[in-house]
């Protein structure tokens, strides 16, 4: 048990985040800060001071697991609409870990060649190996929902998903992958602000995407099918947490305890040594 | 051209440090601190404060030229013996710049696979793509270094692999690719320092591996091998840096000016937004 950093956290946020049974989306308050009590100053301040665990469980996971044939990882799934500060979470919150321990994957619109294949065809190698902490920027869950709600699949074949994903996760979960699924979740209002900041700078102007607003403009069709999605396939082996991030700096602090929370679940031990340290003691000392 | 903070930096390093005409690595001392009048502590505060430079060429450039067919990359290969700080030009220097934007790859010891290619068989995918930093954590100069040192090659095929070092980074550039190499150039005193240390501590055995040992045993032979490679391959195209690396802190200092000036050299700008910025705003208005 590692000693925790004072903190304005009153409450552990995952049982408060987690969508359990009778999860209703719509009861989620965006600007909310479920668990902790402080504001902006307190939470950057906290951030930081958690990082440091952060970093050696990271560190510890990485020694211990990386470059084995098995072992526990961490997959961090971020879903979202857009500005909801995805990318804030991967600078913020794993900005602070060693690189060389992080895997990014942010997935695009399908290529023509990953449409000729099933839709779990081009995550499957993106999964973390033993040692690493894999992050998704959008994921497979886009396939039952930009492609629920912009129908680019029928019907038949999103309800066949929804059992892929878990039998796929549940298989990545038995292999010892630790899944953390965060939704990200803004309110409308928000975002029409950070989109329109994005117009009014002109170094934020490439962050701006017209097809923004065409997706913005089916808001209620796609929290339905964020609501279907997670609670068809928040499971035992891999839950959705939902995160208020009208706030950005309480999205980062709560993203950053699940995180610590898997790390902690894990428990990674520094490995010991697979030499005689006397004698590399001497062999050292005489070279 | 940017405000340049205050620093102890009393000349640019980079002429210092660059292998030109008669170059002589054994005439580098590794506790040297070229161009830099500071020590420990104001190189930390001057690494902080040029960091948000970095940032933000760092995210013009990605906002100006990712996700399209040609444009400008930066490639920073970084070569040296065991325990001279790559992992550490990684974390701190590159720490602080949008982890999306930068690519990591990390040579190890050839697979079987790769060993049945030619040598930059495995090199060429990982080059960054427009837009991208790209860092080599060891690379292709394993091919000519340890290769060398321990005949892993005949003398002819080394001979062949620096002219055709030569021409892949001679092509690169031509594509866009600024390329900065550098060899971090430290002690074997400094060497022995930083291998005992991890023997005497616990959390430090998994970075501890015997063979750094046997490496360490042939360091004129690796010395020489530089030097040559370092001879054959400094071009006007590609040129290698030798940055002195005893002290960690000059070489964090040294590598973000040299990273610096290649951003500089590039100098992107934001890019123009493809959208009628008025229209979007009234269609995000009324949205």
């Amino acid at each position: 048990m590692s000693t925790e950093p004072q903190t304005q956290w009153t409450h552990d946020p995952a049982p408060l985040l987690a969508a359990g049974s009778g999860f209703r989306l719509d009861a989620v308050s965006p600007r909310s800060t479920p668990g902790y009590v402080g504001n902006k100053k307190s939470g950057r301040k906290d951030l930081k001071a958690c990082s440091g665990e952060l970093d050696e469980l990271q560190e510890r996971l990485f020694a211990a697991h990386h470059d084995t044939k098995s072992g526990p990882s961490v997959l961090l799934v971020l879903q979202a609409m857009d500005t909801a500060g995805k990318g804030g979470i991967v600078r913020h919150v794993l900005g602070s870990v060693d690189p060389q321990g992080v895997e990014l994957a942010a997935f695009k619109a399908p290529t023509k060649e990953e449409l000729a294949h099933d839709f779990l065809w081009r995550i499957k190698p993106r999964v973390p190996g033993p040692g690493m902490i894999g992050v998704f920027d959008r994921s497979h869950y886009e396939d039952v929902l930009i492609g629920k709600v912009r129908e680019l699949a029928g019907a038949k074949e999103i309800e066949r998903r929804y059992e892929a994903i878990n039998d796929f996760e549940a298989e990545l979960a038995e292999a010892g992958v630790h899944i953390v699924k965060v939704m990200l979740h803004i309110s409308p209002d928000e975002q029409k602000d950070r989109l329109m900041e994005r117009l009014d700078r002109p170094d934020k102007h490439w962050k701006y995407n017209p097809g923004d607003v065409d997706e913005r403009l089916l808001w209620p069709d796609y929290m339905q099918a964020y609501q279907t999605a997670i609670e068809r396939t928040s499971t035992e082996a891999a839950p959705w947490y939902v995160v208020p991030a009208d706030r950005k700096w309480y999205a980062r602090l709560a993203v950053q305890r699940l995180l610590l929370d898997a790390l902690r679940d894990i428990d990674p031990q520094w490995p010991d040594a697979d030499y005689d340290i006397d004698v590399e003691r001497e062999r050292l000392a005489e070279s």
